[in-house]
């Protein structure tokens, strides 16, 4: 595990504990809590009190597999990277009332220096850290540091699982502003989990005037019309070929969904591969030659927090009705294996409880 | 053959003959030299006497396989969409002072009623006409109409070959608009035959600092080197990979060029794919994700004549060097076929001659 | 006024009149109900049998100054550019199935041929007819006719005068898309009168998330924090400059409002000018250039019904609240007059009562 | 003078000298030169030792003002901020094997927290610092200190005269960018001094076709004919208007050339304001409404020295040209002078001769 040593710089650190507990993961299927230090606060960040952590699916596959592609799980690792807290204590350069401060955390480090960041690429940034990757700590345990700017104020409107769900939400939004969603916007969504759903609300969002999504399981294509899609497509037996959207997002990561829904698109369309399947992927070409499509995906997000914030605030999203799960810190392997049972979306864990 | 009425309501005919020469593919591998009538004008054309047309891969392939994808060659059609002429007549609403211009032919003919002519992508227009794609005429004959606006006045300095070849050239400008090649971009373009000749020009005249072009064939390599490269690659040995180029412009087709020039693109930069290879080509999604690389093609082009003319009359493209072969009208079957010879670039035919 | 002929090529005419009435403006203040034949039908037109017309403030201004800049009224001229209707018969070459539907009409016809039309920006286009704009007609008759793609048909839920409203609807959609407004968006409006409302309604269906808007009458300010805005500035007593807003619109023509708005702009964001006031106007040009503001102005609008009839069909917009003033076709001229009296908003005149 | 301690932690230190030679201005019109410590070096700084500095149009306007706007010098101030030098001794945090580069300075210090840093503005940063803007330090003297990333290298090819110029060519690089000017641009610039001419060039790199410029000195049109500009016009006796440029561009400030070039400018046309003139200036808001022209201005760049350099490296742009006066450290006083000097364009200091 990266080095962590005892809190040294920060202010307002009266009430602050000298260690804290910590869900580690030690190698593939082994997870073990932990008494650890505080970690390191520097001058220009934050120690934030962890109030809620959502579970990605990443987390679940550091856990199952111990990698992620060239992600390698070989020393102890704290996962999680969807949270929300309180400011505990500032570093020397940052603003002492902010402590006590309810924050949502976006789980990332850019350079600050390089072309893409210079540039307003942040997330691309080739020495990035970001929470729960190798050997970058994430947030299953009590206390994490990030750097002021990136810690965002939540107004009490907003809980403590919603503040957290901000991580997934801004992928979606992320994937809405890539694909040029406005309003009007006619787009398909592919897979109807936890992002599906989030690209939905986030497309309505954009202003989007028709959101079809497909999934194979009808309960979640249900869940999925009540909270953001207004069209259902079964992808067993609906073909979206032909549907001429605008955009396709696919949260699906199945190679079959990509191929079928990059041909659901109309000429200079858009298609964001948001889910993680294969590395590569046998795509129709001249399909999107020929309509002059645009294909990307996203890695990430930049400058995402402010939007979602105020789209939280204003009942424009909802994230509190995806959350199927509660657990407490002690529980975190209990929750990262609970995505497996059927009608699971989204599990949270808990480490003040 | 699509019904061709004699002209009838043209000005400036009185030196115009009552038939042409033409050469019509009548079916796969048959061509032969016909006399027609010459095609009728509408109110808003003009009446193109060709003087110059250039030999496309794309003619080629209908001549040696009969058809292009869902495009089949079922009646007679007359060939050739890269032309240049004099103009002979005009319609009824066109000036009458046109006559005798020297003009560049854009070989479509959009709606411009759909939402896609009104957005300014009428090369997306699903009602466009297309020279040479059935069952629309080309320009192996001696007389050919275009709406008006799309035939564009050229100055003396300017050739017949040169004029012909904008139309290759404005697929490469246009590759470069999407490419989004800016001053000092770094691009890779694979394939050096005509069109990676020609897309390395484009890339030079929006302001590309380096260059490279990806070959098997040394003698194509040093052509573009001399001709718009900064940089030669040898595809069989070379690796692209780690390029870090800003755009990968493919004019090969061939998978694994496009798959390898795929990764030797850097984060936020552009794939357009101009080469024809197969429909479906296995692509490294993980790697377009990651780095948010944005991959589409081109479909012919919108609104560049203007831009081709002004950089042939600047000198910051040069079409004649591409030209090695000269053919009369009915040698158009030779003409086809001279691409297979080593060395040949560029084949064109003078109707006139 | 232009010639007017007899009907001549559409079908579907069985049932139609051989002439129609139509309110004309002689010349400044001189209105008279005359009785005209049928305006002639081209191939690509459709003839609209006009159901409401709304009355724009450059109808007023026709009628009270006998001009507008350059245009001058030296001819009789119908005025009305806001109008719906139902297809009454097409032209030779228009799918005759359209007779009967209610359309919106979008009153401009582009040359399709020019560079500004071919890019995509065919309200820039130089050679442009526009409904009541010297010698143009307009739509205070019974029939008109517009070419066909220009005739958008709209659904049962859309009233008359909300399709014949979809003109203004779009001067505000066109600015919105102009300013750059986007979901999260902070946005100040100066000018509360129709134009003020609409921008403030298609703000909010662009996702804005803070929309002010200024005026000195609280009644309107009243009315627009109803349908629209989300808080309310008297431009007499509140100052707007610090605001920081991401886009400012001016609906007001006001120097002052516009001189101000700017200075409530934040870096890199937008001023658009959608009031007509006078033609030079003193502005803050350091302010401008330090903070990097892009300043425009909208005229009229490009492809814009087709959005504004979905957002109307979602309930995103309400344009029947505009409705102050309900008039027939021999009242045209007491409809233009009606807008100085307090409270109203927009007076509609219907030739078919 | 803002405090400057001893030089504390930087490394490579050993051949530096305790103080340095610096001119300051103490107030308006009085310069006096002075012995200083060396400034601090913080870890993520480099120590540069000044070779050039080009005297900059807002130099002398403070020397003799005394102030620009709300910037007042109410404390002993170094100017200069074109430079170039070599760095002496790096931070603790920069790679020790940076000293010795020549280095381009970018003299900004943007606090890369704020929104506008991260979206990639970050001239628009509300917490920049920038040299030789009250309280902050310039470059008249023998060394600076800047953070390592604005401290770019450069080849041997570019002399350190050049370098320093790419500080006047970042502003018409910047100019350009935002003025959207592409290959076949036709562009026209106002003002023929220093920052026209570097404009004319950045123009003819970014592909312009044509690009008149206008002032009413014959002999620094005819100098800006030779370097760069396709035409000059005499702003005396020509008119611009009707030329319908893609873009004006204006390096004059003078309010009267600011309103004609804006109605040089075609419909969807870009004006870009970089002169400094008057805070407010009558402009014809009808003339930019009706043709929906951007208009806009620069203040200082983002991200333009690596294009510069390698413009600067591919002989597309030429600053060499442009200095017409050198001068010692000593001698800075007269080369803030030398301005007023006919044919005077760009005058240089030598700190270290």
């Amino acid at each position: 595990m990266a080095s962590q040593t005892a809190v040294s710089s920060e202010r307002g650190n009266q009430a602050l504990p000298a260690t804290m507990r910590a869900a580690v993961l030690q190698s593939q299927h082994e997870m073990t809590m932990e008494t650890l230090p505080l970690p390191a606060l520097e001058p220009n960040q934050v120690l934030v009190q962890v109030s809620a952590v959502g579970v990605c699916g990443s987390d679940v596959h550091y856990y199952e597999h111990g990698r992620i592609g060239d992600y390698v799980v070989d020393h102890p690792l704290i996962l999680g990277h969807e949270l929300a807290g309180k400011i505990a204590a500032v570093g020397s350069s940052v603003d002492s009332s902010r402590i006590g401060q309810r924050v949502a955390v976006e789980p990332q480090r850019p350079c600050r220096t390089c072309a893409q960041c210079k540039a307003g690429r942040y997330n691309l940034c080739p020495d990035i850290e970001f929470y729960a990757t190798p050997p970058v700590n994430g947030a299953f345990c009590e206390f994490v540091t990030i750097e002021s700017d990136f810690a965002f104020p939540i107004p009490d409107s907003i809980s403590d699982e919603a503040a957290a769900l901000i991580e997934p939400l801004s992928v979606g939004l992320w994937a809405c502003e890539r694909a040029g969603i406005r309003p009007g916007s006619r787009v398909l969504i592919a897979g109807a989990g936890p992002i599906g759903v989030i690209v939905a609300q986030a497309a309505r969002a954009f202003g989007a005037s028709e959101i079809y999504i497909s999934d194979i399981a009808e309960e979640r294509l249900e869940f999925a019309l009540e909270h953001g899609a207004t069209k259902a497509l079964n992808a067993a037996t609906d073909s979206v070929e032909g549907l001429d959207v605008d955009a396709f997002i696919d949260a699906s990561g199945a190679p079959s969904a990509v191929r079928s829904g990059i041909k659901s698109v109309a000429p200079a369309g858009h298609v964001i591969l948001v889910g993680l399947g294969a590395d590569d992927i046998e795509l129709p070409v001249s399909y999107i030659q020929n309509r002059e499509i645009w294909l990307s995906g996203v890695f990430r997000y930049t400058n995402t927090w402010p939007l979602a914030i105020e789209l939280l605030e204003a009942g424009k999203v909802d994230l509190d009705i995806l959350v199927t799960g509660r657990y407490s810190l002690s529980e975190s392997e209990q929750a990262l294996k609970s995505g497996k049972q059927p009608g699971q979306l989204k599990a949270v864990v808990y480490p003040g409880r």
